[in-house]
């Protein structure tokens, strides 16, 4: 159980799915730097995300801060076609400029919000989870994300 | 008083700064709509920020939906070039997907919250304003935002 390896396969299937359907994924270069049981980080270079004070643009990191988030879900939950993750809210905290590569980070929830998300969405198909990612440059936290992530079943059928 | 006329040239100075500054702003081709007493509208095309289910990328409408708050407190200080605008914090709820041409739209502070902001500043050589824009589709709204911005004079030498 908690069976999350180190095998980097499903992390390269979620930046291939990121930038296969999301062209402003592709625009900011994003790449899945680890996905392990301490969680999923990604990155991204300054030169693709900065801004008019040669810093990281703040949508940049918060659509990287959600998108760690987002793929922490994805890859618990994959592969299912009928499967939505949608962001529901979210709270974010610029504390420090970033001035070198974007870098966020997502931990795995713990064992039993897990459990209780996927119990919940199996006989709901549909559940609720609430997610926090930082973004990190040299061991500092530059900004703390929190957000509601919404799993659901829908066919078109 | 309140003396925003709808003359375009501040709005295409937003444009342009944008454009220049910040490659994402070029790549989700954001446009400055309209600036007057009403407010600020950005528009950003579906196809170049565009998801997974074929809506509005999340990250795309949060950056959207914070440029408009940003540009309506640049519109309103331009131009000082030691004066630098950021976002602090920043709540985002996302209420229905966009499935058509990304519009957020910020209106501008009231006379008092302005007057006390920019007296703030001069004061204090920093001032902070809470902003809320909003993203529309049809007249509904599909997303809302409210940040905290903080100015501030900042010389290197």
């Amino acid at each position: 159980m908690n069976a999350v390896t180190t095998n980097p396969t499903p992390a390269a299937r979620l930046e291939q799915y990121l930038h296969d359907n999301i062209p402003l994924v592709q625009h900011m270069q994003i790449q899945v730097v680890s996905y392990d049981q301490n969680g999923l980080i990604l990155s991204a270079p300054l030169a693709a995300n900065i801004n008019h004070k040669l810093t990281a643009f703040g949508g940049s990191l918060a659509a990287l801060a959600t998108l760690a988030c987002w793929g922490v879900l994805w890859l618990m939950l994959e592969p299912q076609p009928d499967l939505h993750i949608v962001v529901n809210e979210s709270h974010m905290r610029y504390l420090r400029p970033v001035t070198d590569t974007l870098v966020a980070r997502c931990e795995l929830p713990d064992h039993t919000s897990r459990e209780r998300f996927i119990d919940t969405l199996q006989r709901r198909r549909k559940a609720r989870m609430q997610m926090i990612s930082q973004v990190i440059q040299d061991e500092v936290v530059c900004a703390e994300f929190s957000g509601t992530f919404v799993a659901f079943y829908h066919t078109d059928a």
